[in-house]
């Protein structure tokens, strides 16, 4: 099992953005995919048929079948994945893994435990280009570490080994690096609207935003009336605003502690 | 004047970061810029070195010079924007303009005057690829309306004619789409060095959240644990910026705020 020419049987439980692109990304790395797991019918037929695979939305079902698998990837929602977890057999030789970034590899009760942490973000509708996607691993213990790295390498070229510890603030940082600087976006495109503005004529300042991050890092990057606190500027906008508190009040508080960030 | 098939003189009012990228961007259109001011020595002789033209850090032999321009571009910080227009000769056939996105024209106190926003994130450091930076335009009288138009096709592509009032809320925009979502990436630096983690592994994540807006909204677009108020994984992030109070409000705020909008 985990030899390095060997294709794993693997199943996937779970069927949402990651359990998908994942189960693609490993298919096509020439593994097999057993079965597909999902609580509803139309998301576990869904994601079967992409991946011509069996499904069952049946868990005690489910949790049987991790005999016949080398892997089983846990691909759930935090909220779910300790009690799914509970139902999966504690004692087998299957490998278990979960993908969750901000969860400690102990919420699987397994012996043979570990995670796998493609860090980006996911949509169905997109498919994503695993091979760039800085992937974080972890195992409990050191004889289930080459077949981990295994399925990682067929994946993406990027792998790293991470604790639980160092995990969760890598996935907090995430959340600001990613969902929070896209909610800026979502503000930046409700105020566009209103103007009837399309918001595609954003997108090269969008672009040249990021491509700076490959010279710079983002305190050598940071511009805007925040850095020296222009106040005349700042006023302004907060006036814009005035139709809307809370982004008033987002506005004034971020523009606080870049200046803050820029004066020390 | 402004023909269609002449080079024009222009005087740049300004050193900085965007003044600098106009400038050789202007060069390449094969325009003739006659002359550079700034206040300091060092930053006029830089960029005229830069552009191969003179400079001068005297703003009465700077005004004086602008009535051998066809165009002079007034690229300063807002906060002396007017006070420099005021020393510029009011009646001539020179054309102002400022490059301001949160400025209204009016600024400018002189007959013939305009507006000329790149809306970019500038570095002296980093040619700007100007060709795809949409660029606002506007003046105060239909006679100056070519003048400024060819001296804005010969730089970009992307050209637009928009009123000071809705200028503004476009740079209010670009405020939250650029220099905000820069902060993100900030915290999400300083939160990885703390660990030791270089900031490049965050940069695949960055680029596809970008990418991401090619296809959908901000809004389609938004994941994370805010977006469903998951207020395990919330707690837990609040608490690991238990040595950051301005953080932790920070992230609470947003996070509450990115709820808020996809609940309605």
């Amino acid at each position: 099992m985990g030899e390095s020419t060997e294709n794993l049987n693997i199943a996937l439980i779970g069927a949402g953005n990651l359990a998908t692109n994942l189960g693609l990304a490993l298919t096509r790395a020439g593994h097999n995919i057993v079965y597909v797991y999902s609580r509803t019918e139309e998301s576990a037929s869904l994601l079967a048929s992409r991946l011509h695979c069996t499904y069952t939305t049946d868990i005690q079902e489910a949790s049987r079948l991790t005999f016949g698998c080398d892997v089983v990837i846990l691909s759930v929602k935090d909220t779910v994945l300790a009690s799914l977890a509970e139902m999966m057999p504690k004692e087998s030789n299957t490998l278990f893994l979960h993908t969750a970034g901000s969860m400690p590899m102990d919420k699987l009760p397994m012996t043979h435990r570990g995670v796998l942490y493609p860090m980006q973000t996911f949509s169905k509708s997109r498919e994503a280009d695993f091979d760039i996607i800085p992937t974080f691993l972890e195992v409990a213990h050191e004889e289930d570490k080459s077949r981990l790295q295994y399925l990682a390498t067929g994946i993406t070229k990027k792998i790293y080994w991470l604790s639980s510890d160092k995990r969760k603030l890598l996935h907090l940082s995430a959340v600001f690096a990613c969902n929070f600087a896209n909610y800026c976006y979502d503000i930046s495109s409700e105020i566009l609207a209103k103007e009837d503005i399309p918001f595609s004529v954003m997108l090269p300042l969008i672009q040249e935003t990021t491509n700076k991050l490959q010279q710079l890092t983002p305190f050598e990057a940071q511009t805007g009336p925040a850095v020296r606190y222009d106040t005349n500027v700042i006023e302004r906008h907060i006036d814009m605003l005035s139709d809307d508190p809370d982004k008033q009040q987002l506005y004034e508080f971020i523009s606080k502690l870049i200046h803050k960030r820029h004066e020390l």
